[in-house]
C-alpha cells in the first residue's frame, strides 16, 4: 500500500550516527562513534537508593503527574542552574526526556516550512534533523575558534530574519569549541536588539576540565528571561536511562513547550523524575562530577597522545577543554566516509564528519569518543585507528 | 516580547481535564474528573522488586537504549497482543511514554493542514487537540450505541478522503461505548477497500467486567499489518507513573514513527522499561488485572446505584462493560459546565462533556471516574454530586 504521509516526512534522515552505532554493535569493534558516558563509574548503588526511597513515599509516587515534572526536582534544577549565574524559576522550568525534547518541543512551536534557523558549522546533527524535519530552512554562521563570528551572524540575521539561533557554546558536539565570553555576550547583544530567541544547548557543560576557566552561559546574561531558551540533561553528570533533561527561558515560551509537551506525552516518567530528586538531594553529585571530569580527562590526554603521533605530519586535533568529543582533521583529499569501512574491518569505529556540517561537508573530518571506552579500550583501539589512519596517503592541515 | 511563534500554535488549546485537574486538587473536593487508576491496588511492592532486577543486572542497564525500546520487553508485549488476536513481531513494536505519544508521533508523520481525521463523537479530547494541533479538520462519524454508522462512514470516507479514522472501539473514553463485533468488521472491511489507515487506540480492553463476553481488537482483523495500527499501554493495567506505551502496525508506518521519535526525544525512560519486562515475566500480571477488575466493577456499581436512584425522574447512563468513566446526560437545558462551578463548591468534581465533541457539544453531558476513589470518597462524593444535581430543575433522557 502507498502510504499518505505527510509531506514533511520527506526531510526524515536516518541518522548516520544511529546507524553507525548498528553496525558498530557487533562484538569486536571498539566504538569511539556513539557519544555514550563512561558506563564503568555509574553511581548504580546510589541511584537505586534513590529508587527506594521513591518506593518507600508510597504508592502515590506512581501516579500520573504533572506536566511540567515533578515539582522538588524543578527546585533542585533552579538551584542548580544558580550555580552557573542562572536565575530561573521552578514554575518556568519544564521537564523533559533529554535535551532532544526540549529541541523537539521548542521547534515544533516555532518552526513552519520555510522558517530559517541560523546555527554554527558543524553542529549536533540530531539538532538539524529536527530543524529540517520541520520544513526550516538551517543556515550556518561563519565561525572560527571563538564561536559565531558576528559580523557574520549580524548580516545573516538581517538577510533571513531568522526564527531562532541554536548553539551549543561549551564544548560543542562534535568539535567540542568552547566560546569565548566576548563572543557569547555579542551573541547575546545582537539577539536581544534584533528579537531573536536563542535556543542555547548545554549538555556538556559540567564536564569542564579546566577548574580555573569560567564559561558563562548566554542565558546567565538574558537577566529578563526574554530571549534565551536554555537546555540541559542529567544524561551525562548522572546517567543516561533516567532520560531527564530541562529547560528554561522566556515563560510565554515555556507555557506554550508546556502546552505542546502535554500533547506529546502528557509527562515524562515521574518515578525517574521522582528518583533524580533524590539523588540530588543526598548524594554529592558534584563530587561525582569531578570524577567524570579527571576520568574523561586522562582518556582524553590518552586518546590525544596517539592522535599527536601520527599527527606530527598526519592529522591534526584540538585538545577539548571539556565535554566528550575530540574532532579530529586530515588533508583535504581524505574522505573518512570511505575510511570508516576500512576501520570497522580492522575493529573500531567513528563518526565521518560530513553529516554534522550544514552546508558543503568537510570530507577530511572525523568524531571520536573519548568518555565510553576504558583505557585499555582506548588504547586498543587508537592502535587499530592509528593502523587504519597511517595506511592512507594524507597530509597535516591544523584547524 | 511579541514571539514569532509557528502558525500551528494557534490550535493549540489548553486541555479542559487539565484546568480542572488544577482546580480540584484543593484537598477537600473529591474528583471524579481525572482519569487515574486505583492507587490503593498499585503493586508497589512488586514494581519495587522489579527494580531491583534491573539494578541487579549491572551498569549497562543505565546506559543510553534503542529508539524502538528494550527488546524483551517488545518481545513480552508481543506475547501479550497474541492472546488478543494481535500477531505482530518484536521488531514491528516501538516502546513510547505512554500510547500519548503513539497519538502523537502518528499525527505528526501523517497530517498536514487541511487534511481530515475522522473520529467518533464524543471521542477522547486530547487525541482532537493532537490532530489540530497540527492543522488537521476533525469529522465526526455518526455513531449509535453499537459504533459508527458504516453507511456515515463510507459516505464521509467517500467525500473527505481522510488520513486517518480514530477510534476507540473499547470501553471508550468518554462514554464507555463498546463496538459491536459486526461494526468492527465493517469498520475494518470499508478501510481496508478504501485504502483507509485506523488507529485504534485500546488503553482499557485489559479492564473488562463481563469475562463471558469478546472484544476483538480491530487490528486482529488486519492479518497483512496493512492499514491498523493499534496501540496500547501499561498506564492502566499497571502503574501510570512508567509512562510505558506501544504501537505496533504496518512496518513501514512503525518505521517513519520510530524516526519521529528519534527525534522527539530519542528514546524513552529504559529504566522503567526494563523494569516492566521483570515484571511482566515473574509477576502474575493476570491476576492482578482480574482485581483491578473486579475492584472496579464494585465501584462502578456503587456509583451508578446513586445516578439510578437520582435517574429515576432526572438522569440517566449507561452501566458501562469496562473502563474507567461513567457518562451521563440529563435534559437538554441543563449545562454541566455550568453546573461544575456549583460542584466544585460543594466538593465534587466530574469532567462536562462538551469539550469530547467533535461538533456541536451536548453540554446537557458528563463525565465521571470510578477507578480512582475509594467507596468510602465515592459515596462521599455521590452525595455531594446527587444534591448538586437535585437542586437544578432537569427531566430524564435515555441515551
Amino acid at each position: 500500500m502507498n502510504y499518505p504521509f505527510a509531506p514533511q516526512t520527506k526531510n526524515y534522515e536516518s541518522s548516520a550516527v544511529r546507524d553507525i552505532l548498528k553496525v558498530t554493535q557487533q562484538g569486536h569493534v571498539i566504538s569511539f562513534a556513539g557519544g555514550l558516558p563512561a558506563e564503568d563509574i555509574f553511581p548504580i548503588e546510589q541511584v537505586q537508593i534513590a529508587y527506594e526511597k521513591v518506593f518507600a513515599s508510597g504508592k502515590s509516587s506512581l501516579q500520573y503527574g504533572l506536566t511540567e515534572g515533578f515539582i522538588p526536582l524543578r527546585e533542585a534544577v533552579q538551584a542548580k542552574m544558580e550555580k552557573r549565574g542562572i536565575f530561573s524559576h521552578p514554575d518556568n522550568i519544564l521537564l523533559t526526556t533529554g535535551s532532544q525534547q526540549v529541541i523537539d518541543l521548542f521547534s515544533r512551536i516555532m518552526l513552519a516550512p520555510g522558517d530559517v534557523v541560523l546555527t554554527e558549522d558543524p553542529t549536533y546533527l540530531a539538532a538539524l534533523q529536527v530543524f529540517r524535519s520541520y520544513g526550516a530552512n538551517v543556515v550556518a554562521v561563519k565561525s572560527d575558534d571563538q564561536g559565531m563570528i558576528t559580523e557574520d551572524l549580524k548580516e545573516k540575521i538581517e538577510k533571513y530574519q531568522p526564527k531562532f539561533v541554536y548553539t551549543i557554546p561549551t564544548f560543542a558536539n562534535p568539535d567540542g569549541k568552547v566560546w569565548s565570553q566576548e563572543r557569547r555576550q555579542e551573541l547575546f547583544n545582537l539577539c536581544s536588539e534584533k528579537n531573536v530567541l536563542i535556543l542555547e544547548d548545554d549538555p556538556y557543560g559540567d564536564i569542564q576540565f579546566h577548574q580555573d576557566e569560567v564559561y558563562q552561559p548566554v542565558a546567565a546574561l538574558d537577566t529578563d528571561k526574554r530571549i534565551v531558551l536554555y537546555t540541559s540533561t542529567f544524561s551525562k553528570s548522572v546517567v543516561p536511562a533516567l532520560r531527564t533533561g530541562w529547560v528554561t527561558g522566556p515563560a510565554e515560551v515555556i507555557k506554550l513547550m508546556t502546552q505542546a509537551k502535554q500533547m506529546n506525552d502528557l509527562h515524562s516518567s515521574s518515578l525517574d523524575q521522582q528518583a533524580l530528586y533524590y539523588l540530588l538531594r543526598d548524594f554529592n553529585l558534584d563530587s561525582h562530577i569531578a570524577l567524570i571530569r579527571s576520568v574523561y580527562y586522562e582518556r582524553m590526554k590518552l586518546m590525544k597522545e596517539y592522535f599527536d603521533k601520527v599527527g606530527s605530519g598526519l592529522f591534526t586535533c584540538r585538545e577539548p577543554k571539556g565535554g566528550m568529543f575530540m574532532w579530529v582533521e586530515g588533508n583535504e583529499e581524505l574522505n573518512t566516509t570511505a575510511l570508516l569501512g576500512e576501520a570497522v574491518k580492522k575493529g573500531v569505529a567513528f563518526v565521518p564528519g560530513a553529516p554534522f556540517y550544514v552546508n558543503e561537508p568537510k570530507h577530511n573530518t572525523f568524531r571520536v569518543n573519548y568518555s565510553h571506552s576504558t583505557p585499555e579500550k582506548i588504547k586498543l583501539g587508537m592502535e587499530r585507528l592509528v593502523d587504519v589512519l597511517t595506511s592512507v596517503p594524507v597530509a597535516t592541515k591544523t584547524i
